[in-house]
């Protein structure tokens, strides 16, 4: 995997880089981020962070976390969009990825060059200058892995930690189809560059509060199953009764997965009245992103996530509606 | 890691080896008695493999499980031990581990040359002629890689399968304090010579039927909690009641861990009246092997096992009694 020359070119010639990467991040947005931004001042340029939410209380062991800017942090320092002139979208090919409604209209033009390194499927509305899109790769930790090393940099502990925690989270620690012989190779690199597996594995997956064990038990008290498919649900209220927050249904939508007869995992998550958030997961061939983008989502082929505006009995059929003509086109091929 | 001379001119200059694992066999000692199986054969040698007990139903995927006998197929086939005088223990280091009271005492001595491969603590009671013993090794699988590497033999795709299950289990998947540089490199070259990351994992965790789901549930229902651990019960009743059977609580130990409080997780899963199996899981420095052989059991620092003969109260006492003088020994030191 060789970063294309024009990005190398731009990371070495230009200096003063805003950073972004997608809403809801994840291990592999911010690791990613931060692993990036850590070889830039390593070059010795400056490099700011940019999330438009708070930074999510499971990924705040991430090093470097804490240099995160949301937008209003960013104004604290007294800067604006307008003071940078090299962007770099991280984990996401399309400004739609980064900013909401809330931001308005105005950041969606970025003024400067925008390079764009992520590994999800491109959205066919083009963005940016330099484009480095590899649907292939497990990870885009995978590829800022590979960039540093091309950029001639020694990967530190903390890069090490942050690409990790990148891949480690993407292939569901080595659990899913896009788990090769490479992504466990570079696994290895950095393991013998600093991160600790199990240090990093404890750290997304084995600090659950007993609030959330509470949460988990109820929401697998929903699960419903048809057509292959595991659907359970999350509602505020569920939340409310056991004082947890969004944050902590994180990877619950993966569990269903366990049993045999599963093929599809959905789990939803009531944001507001008839408004739900939507989480897919596939084994095998089911492309879910797919299904996912008839909602206006998208993702890759074994995980996804949209939004669906309606009551919850509607958003599931819905929902089993397009499962059911996925599904019948594989078995038509 | 490389296997001592001796065990290496055993295996070259001799021929026709009995192979033995462990009782309540896991994929590390299946899957490496499997692969050196395969290793002899391309040496054109005759390898038998002997197991006492019907092979688990959840490691019937791992290539050529079908040709492991029990003591009473030996006999089937009109072979006796005596028939042998070449002998390998796999992922065990006393013949203790590999019999039990069912087959006497004949079987305890072997007659011939005794060859142990084990990554298990030694027991202090030396076995067997030509030991490599190495408990630093995460897998007793990946020292079959480095002994098949060693004799000058390809690996082949069913052995990579083999070996990767093996490692995949003893490392929890690559979540364990196991988990360093080299077991994601070797775990890359098998992946490279034709093993599926996640169609082995599916096989080892994904497979669960309904009633295992309805059974996890209950054993879910049990969980109690003190000092830092977690104790989970399986009793016969709670079996009867969703048609499983012990197999099916293979991995419920390690669920508890999710937890951010529990250090320690204990099931115990009713084998008789009054008479139960532990598992016992921790993390970090608490070495629950310590525990289990406190009870004649025995294992490694973060998975042991044992099995006590008490009503289930008197039990959990004692054995929250040796957590309890385990951690304040830790915290002493």
């Amino acid at each position: 995997m060789i970063p294309p020359t024009d990005l190398l070119n731009f990371l070495r010639n230009e200096d003063n880089f805003l950073i972004l990467t997608h809403m809801n991040p994840d291990a592999d947005g911010l690791g990613s981020s931060l692993a990036l931004s850590m070889a830039l001042a390593g070059l010795g340029k400056r490099a700011v962070l940019l999330d438009q939410e708070p930074l999510p209380h499971l990924y705040r062991f991430l090093p470097g976390s804490e240099r995160f800017h949301s937008f209003a942090g960013l104004e604290g320092l007294g800067l604006t969009l307008d003071d940078f002139s090299n962007f770099i979208l991280v984990d996401c090919n399309h400004i739609d990825r980064v900013v909401d409604h809330r931001q308005g209209s105005s950041v969606k033009t970025l003024k400067g060059t925008v390079a764009v390194i992520d590994h999800h499927e491109e959205t066919g509305r083009p963005f940016g200058d330099i484009r480095w899109v590899v649907p292939e790769a497990a990870a885009t930790g995978l590829m800022i892995y590979h960039l540093i090393r091309e950029l001639g940099m020694e990967i530190t502990e903390e890069m090490a930690t942050n690409l990790y925690a990148a891949i480690a989270l993407d292939t569901g620690n080595f659990r899913y189809e896009n788990t090769g012989a490479e992504v466990l190779r570079v696994a290895a690199d950095l393991v013998e560059a600093g991160a600790k597996p199990h240090v990093i594995f404890r750290e997304i997956y084995e600090l659950w509060s007993w609030d959330r064990f509470d949460l988990f038990l109820k929401v697998l008290d929903t699960l419903q199953f048809e057509d292959s498919t595991a659907i359970t649900t999350v509602t505020r209220k569920m939340l409310a009764e056991t004082s947890t927050v969004p944050d902590d249904t994180e990877t619950f939508v993966a569990f269903p997965r366990i049993l045999k007869d599963v093929e599809i995992s959905i789990l939803l998550r009531e944001i507001d009245h008839n408004h739900y958030k939507v989480s897919l997961r596939s084994k095998g061939d089911i492309n879910v992103a797919q299904i996912a983008g008839a909602f206006g989502g998208g993702g890759h082929k074994n995980a996804a996530g949209c939004t669906i505006r309606a009551d919850l009995e509607t958003a599931k059929a819905q929902l089993l509606e397009k499962v059911k003509s996925s599904r019948h086109a594989l078995v038509g091929r």
